[in-house]
């Protein structure tokens, strides 16, 4: 994790209009004095929080994780059988309703902007690693017998997966709408937990 | 697809700040001035050409389509087996070489860049749909028996997973080196394709 550059934690009103920013307007769009136009305060009070553009964008990336987390642990508790618990934590990144829509947006514009920054890529690893764990004890909960390499290949198929389709369906939702999302998860999760027993 | 604005194409040197400006520096560092710095040309000449600056990254992602497309025609031309085919198409897409890693990148920059700008949207659905049918008659060419419906989803889950790869590849690079991707595609179509049969 990246320390925060700053003493002082974003008010909810201000993680609130970074957040908005970068789903709404997109990343290129999400300068510090478009972000405190959405929070009505000024430059200053956003810098006094985050101090550059890439410790804010990092903000977003970082209240993308808590959000999909969350999510994610709710569905655990949630969900007794093991596969349909899977799929309900995969589903977490599918862009099946307007929040994840936001979601995935903030996941493209960042990604894009880590490209060429350390800092901000060192986020998105760590991020996207911790997500993979997960995704691997969940298949292993529904394939407890398989390999801890077929486990974990399973689980980097259906991360991979679970990404293209949120990408591909945020530039092109009349292709991939949320049933068809839906559909292609399950099929599969199907095949892979069939391989795997 | 949607029309140049401008009479004149542009040269190739002009083509290829463009590509690497966006491939190297990132989408948001990918202005007309450092274009022209590239180019080792005055702004006016890249203006010229593009006339605005979505119409230059409109351009990358042209090149971007007709390099894939190009790689595919040939993959198409030299396999004869209609698996190593499919396979060898959708190893386009992945980040397995230099050449291959500069493209992820274009399109994930792209991808972000399009998402807020209805004209570069235009232009990636455009592409992306074109693509889709190309490994639609590959998939059909494995499992002509398969129904309409199972050929189109096999194709798209396929689609996905190589995008995935490739966005969390182009981030995470040591998690997802050359030969994990092929593994992963490699499983991808045995399951698929045995599912089809």
């Amino acid at each position: 994790m990246v320390q925060r550059p700053t003493a002082d934690e974003p008010t909810a009103d201000i993680s609130q209009a970074v957040w908005r920013t970068v789903a709404e307007d997109g990343i290129e769009a999400t300068t510090v004095r478009r972000v405190a136009e959405r929070a009505g305060c000024t430059t200053g009070r956003i810098m006094h929080h985050f101090r550059t553009r890439s410790a804010m964008l990092i903000h977003a990336r970082e209240l993308l994780y808590e959000r999909t987390a969350a999510r994610a642990d709710a569905a655990e508790r949630a969900i007794g059988d093991p596969q349909e618990r899977l799929i309900e934590v995969l589903s977490g990144s599918l862009t099946l309703d307007a929040e994840r829509g936001q979601e995935a947006r903030v996941w493209t514009g960042f990604a894009a902007a880590a490209l060429p920054d350390g800092d901000m890529r060192q986020t998105h690893i760590a991020s996207t690693r911790r997500w993979r764990a997960r995704i691997e004890s969940l298949v292993e909960a529904c394939a407890g017998q398989a390999s801890t390499t077929a486990t974990r290949h399973a689980a980097m198929r259906l991360i991979a997966l679970t990404e293209g389709l949120a990408g591909l369906s945020s530039l092109d939702p009349d292709s991939y709408p949320p049933e068809q999302q839906t559909t292609l998860l399950r099929e599969e999760v199907t095949l892979t937990l069939r391989a795997l027993a």
